[in-house]
Parts: C-alpha cells; structure tokens; sequence
C-alpha cells in the first residue's frame, strides 16, 4: 500500500488566504510536513489525530536539510499515508519542490501539486497597487536575491533585471538589495525607480516601506530587520511624496 | 453614506482555488460584477438577493466596455453597497486593474485587493512541474502576448525573453506564438527549447500539451481552438518524447 503526497501551498501567510483546496488537503492528511514560516492558524485544519511535523526550513535561508526533507516524505508516504507538504506562497516558486518531487518520482509515489497565492501578489495587494500597468510594465520578473550562499547571485540576466518597463520582484533579497541596485544602476536603471518593501505581508506584522531603489538600498546597507521581506520595484503606480 | 470594492481574485477557474477570504466576500457582496470567464459554482458562493451583473470581458480580448466597467463599480459603490469586482486569476497580473482603481480613487471610494491564485501556478502545478529549477531557471517572468489590437506587442524586451535560463509565461498569446517564436529564435533561443500549452487550466476541459517551442509554434500557426490559453517555455522539467 502506497501513500500519496499533496504538495500544498500555504500562501503568503494570512490564514484567510489559504484556497479551499489546501483546506481539504489539510483536513483529511494523516501527516503534514510543514516549514517554520507556517503559521497556527493554517495548521489548525489538521486533525487532531495528524503527524504533525516541522522541518526546519526558512524562507530566505539555505537549508542543509533538503535531503532529509526528501527522506521523511518518502517514508511517511511509504507507510501508506495521505501526506501533506506545506510550503509558503506558491510551492513551485523558489520553493526547491524539484528536489522532493524527484525523490518521489525515484521512488514511485504519486503526488499533486495544488497552486497558491504567491508573497508576489500579496505584496502588491497590500500596497494597492496592480503588478501589471498597460502602457508602462507588460513584463513581470520574479528572481531571487541570495543564491544557495545567501548572497546575490552572479549569474543573473542584468539587462532583463534593469529594464525600466518591467516589474520586477526579489524575493529573498533584503540583504543583497544594495549589491543588486549598484549593478541594476550601471546597466542604466534609474536611481529614482520606484521601489517597495513588504515584510511579513498578511501577518499582524505587516510592515510596507514605499521608496526608490537608491533610497531602498542605502536603508537596506544601515541594516535591516529580520522579518522576511519581498522587494518590489520598476514602474510601480506609488503615491510617492 | 459611500460603499467600498472588494477586488477578488477568483483563480484559474477550478473553484477549490478560490481562497477563504475570496469566498467570504462573495457571500457578504451586495453586488457582484463578474467577467464571462467566471464559473459558476464561483458565483454561487453569493447570497441570493446579491445583485450579480456580467459585464461581459473575456481574458485575452480588447474590451471597449472598460469605461462602463469602471462607471458601474462607481454607480454601485455610491449606493452605499459592497461590491465584489470579481477578476480571473490573480486580479493585479494581466487584468486592466489600475483603470477600476483610478475611477475609484477619483470618486473618493475605498477599496481592498484580495489576491489569488495566477493560472501561471495552477498551470505549472496541473503539469506537475515547478516554476523555478535551483540551477536553470532562476527567473521566471510574465509577459502578454497581445496589445489592444490582439496582435504581438512591439515593443517587448526580445532579450530577456529568449533568455535560456527563464522561465516565460505568455498570456493570450495562443495566435501570436508563431510570429513570438520567430523573434525568439532570432535572437538565439533554440528551437528545442521545451513548451507548454496549458488550456482552461482548472475547467473540466483542461488541455495541455508538452512540446517544443519550434513545434508548438507550428501547430498554431495551422489553428487552434478558442479555448482560453497559457503558454510557458524555457528550461522546463517536462518529460518530453
């Protein structure tokens, strides 16, 4: 008897934002796999009698446990269990899925991937705004700001990165942002683009800091808090002062 | 005394990925103005005496009804009533958001965003791939295949969507993927690089289709249906033949 495993996005993190589809999952799995961002409230549609268990990964941060990740969700699936695997906003989105789904493919266990609501466009609905403008941002870009190192990546399109006509989001990249619009602004991005930091968008939290990428990243370079944060900028439609 | 707009996102379609607070709105709306793409089993979320009005705009198609749209959210908000304006997918991606944001502001008529579930996810998900690989697809980024004609922007960044290492989704862009892939080759993406037509992603009718970018392009060129459509292309994990 072979298990089964539902790869579930968890969203952004405010509860209400869960789809009716992850609650289901959540409601019948026998085991739930979940991340430290997680939060209660979305956990609480488990069943009293259901494994709960966390694994240690952060948003944000390189984790030495993917194998391990790996292992428990093939084990659990091989007893014959209904497995959960929360992951925040949307799972196939620099969620690292590819390395569990692999290990669940070499081992023959079927699994679903059910879609959520990305940090991206919690960030931008917090702030009022569209991702999207029609005459100005017809591109949208989502990269990450820390390689498996935590720092920025070197291999990044920077001429995609600094077209002024696209939107762009960073995600874990609160503290390479500096590095990032140094670089952004060589190939010619504008030091006064709009910029927007969101953190623990969707939690009681919520912090939202409208801005320009120069403003932005001398702010980021006095340091920075440690709550997980997106960086939203290009032609965005701000109210800036 | 002035009403307020909730603007829903109401997913891909499958109405399991409405989210929670999408379906709270929804049965606390005094009005609900829907697009054509909405499903009913979405819409039955209302209660009955909500006023339910189609205002006839259908993704991927130029509207000259946006005016009307934007008159009638202001029309209804300053009966005192709320008003869910309901949008397909994630309603700030792609969705003509900002002119119904502006018409409000101009009226003095609060408002929130609730975001949702882009069918980018859920078409990446039904596929059961990831948007992001760790090592090849570092980027993924959003893009229209059609302006306000229907025919292929002009003015889009051609080297960052034939870059190799991204993950592009295109949005309306079923008829103009002949006349995209042709630019894309041009500037050095190879023919073989893998692609995905993901149609009514969600709806009973789902369709996709694994391929290359060369030999989807062919197959549209000789037709395609009406069915709405997602295309994704680049370093994508499909078992291709």
């Amino acid at each position: 008897m072979t298990g089964f495993v539902s790869f579930v996005s968890s969203g952004p993190g405010d509860p209400e934002l869960l789809t009716l589809k992850a609650v289901a999952r959540l409601q019948t799995a026998d085991a739930v796999l979940f991340d430290d961002l997680s939060s209660g409230p979305i956990l609480a549609h488990a069943h009293a009698g259901a494994d709960m268990v966390a694994v240690g990964k952060r948003a944000g941060r390189p984790s030495p446990k993917q194998d391990h990740v790996s292992r428990l969700l093939v084990d659990y699936a091989s007893t014959g269990a209904r497995v959960v695997r929360l992951k925040s906003g949307d799972c196939g989105l620099f969620g690292r899925l590819e390395e569990e789904l692999d290990a669940l493919k070499a081992a023959g266990i079927g699994y679903e991937i059910i879609p959520g609501v990305s940090s991206a466009f919690a960030a931008a609905a917090a702030a009022g705004i569209p991702l999207t403008r029609r005459m100005s941002a017809r591109r949208v870009q989502f990269v990450t700001g820390a390689d498996v190192s935590g720092t920025l990546p070197s291999d990044l399109n920077w001429a995609a990165l600094a077209d002024p006509l696209a939107t762009t989001v960073v995600f874990m990249g609160k503290r390479s942002f500096p590095a990032l619009v140094a670089v952004l602004v060589a190939h010619g991005l504008p030091p006064d683009t709009p910029a927007l930091l969101a953190e623990s968008v969707g939690h009681p939290a919520q912090s939202l800091t409208r801005s320009t990428i120069a403003a932005l990243a001398q702010t980021l370079q006095n340091g920075t808090s440690s709550l997980p944060g997106l960086i939203l900028y290009g032609p965005l439609a701000l109210d800036l002062p």
